[in-house]
Formats: C-alpha cells, structure tokens, sequence
C-alpha cells in the first residue's frame, strides 16, 4: 500500500521538475500498477490535466473499457471536484489519498463527492496522511510566493 | 443564446447517431462558437470524455490557454460532478443549461459544485428549460429499456 503511493509520490516529483504543481497518482488492479500521471495543466495548457484525469484515461485504455472495475487509485494530493467526479464516473473502487486539499478537496475537507447520499455511487476513501506528500507541496507554494 | 442552444442539440445529436447517451456542449466567446462537443464515452473507451470535457479541451487548444476567460457554456443536459468541476476549473464564467439531471446533477439537482460558499468559485448558471433537449433524452433511454 505504502509502496503504491510511492510511486504516486515519483510521478508528483515529475510535475515539480516542470514547475507544475506536484501531484501525482498511479491506478493499481491486481496489485499492479496499471498507469501513472502526473499534473500537466500548464504544459498541455489543458485545465482538466490533472494527475487523476490522466492516470483514468490511460488505465482505460490500458483495460480497453471505460469501467475500471476492481481498481484503485493512490494519489499524492485529495481530489478536486472535477477528479472526485471522474472517479465515480470510472467506477473506481477504493481512493488512497496522501494529504488533504483545505481549498477544493471533494472528497471531505470542503465537499464531498465520493460519499454522498444523493449520488448514485460511494467510494472507499483511505487517508494515508504521508508526510512527503504535503511537504512537496508545501515547498512549492512557498517557492511559488 | 436560443441559437447556441440549437448548436448544442445539433451536437447531441450526433451523439445520439453513434448509440451514445445524447449530450452536446458548445463554448462561446465574444458571441461566437469556438468550440463544440457531444458525449463520446463508448465510443472512445473514456469516461472522461463527456461533452463538456471535449468541449474545453479543444477550446483550450483554439485559445491556447487553460483559462477560458470570459466564456460561457451551452449544454443540452445539466453537468454531472466531474464536469461541473471542469467548469470551475477552467473558469468559465457562465452555464446555460438545456435540461436537469435529476440523478447526476451537478449544478442544483442533486448536489451543486458552481455554486458553493465552501469552494472557490462561483460560476452563474442559466436555465433554458429546452423541450428539445429533455426529448431527446426520454426518448433515448426509452428506446434502450
């Protein structure tokens, strides 16, 4: 479990090194890590590039079906609206997060959108609380000001 | 703003031709079409390929910016979470919504991710209330029981 969100952790790196902002995330079936992405909103100059959006994408090509049955995510940083979305949207069963969002985390600390009575699916959310992930962001902020 | 509707339902339409659930998009700035997009789901293998996220990612690509300032949406269905969260993200500044999604809606329906004190933004929404747009859909899941 540690391990995957180590290599969510790898793919965060990879954003920092292009001064995106660092979050990463891998979909893991049958204990294997079926696609990693990381955050490339600025360099596709594409809003909807997030680590999440991508790992989603290329795991269903990986499976060749747009249900990720059976699948799980571990990602760096808690999902926004639009990821907590696509992951209902991908049947995605079980979300490993590293740290919490305070300004637009959807999946508790501002609204919820993976366990929510009035939406058709709940997802299992597992917080890790992985220090590494809040301090690569944390240190890209504080670069950033 | 009736007219883009229509170009929006022209887009569900084409959705409707290949057997997928029939949502069009289209994203105006300074009152002309820069980009439009139907639900492509099935076809593509993607989930994340609703009309709205076509809808952004090629007028992202037409403005070359991820911020699509100063643009409005036109869609035929009310956006589920993921897209009502793209929405917020790539700041679009107003929705015009064709029909209510009384199962996903994101905008008012059933949760309401553009207009939450607790996130971010706040994006003004629209209704147009199009016979044409609810039609469409009836009919569509109608035709698959």
């Amino acid at each position: 479990m540690d391990g995957f969100m180590f290599e969510a952790i790898k793919q965060a790196e990879m954003a920092l090194q292009l001064g995106e902002v660092p979050v990463g995330a891998v979909v893991v079936k049958n204990n294997n890590i079926i696609s990693r992405a990381y955050n490339l909103k600025e360099t596709l100059k594409d809003s909807t590039a997030h680590a999440e959006i991508l790992a989603i994408r290329s795991a269903s090509k990986v499976v060749k079906n747009w249900r990720l049955k059976d699948c799980s995510m571990y990602v760096t940083l808690e999902p926004c609206p639009m990821c907590a979305g696509a992951i209902l949207q991908c049947r995605i069963s079980r979300l490993y997060i590293g740290t919490f969002d305070p300004v637009m985390g959807a999946c508790g600390s501002v609204v919820n959108i993976l366990q929510n009575n009035f939406l058709n699916h709940w997802i299992d959310i597992q917080w890790l609380y992985n220090n590494e992930c809040s301090n690569m962001l944390k240190k890209f902020f504080k670069n950033r000001r």
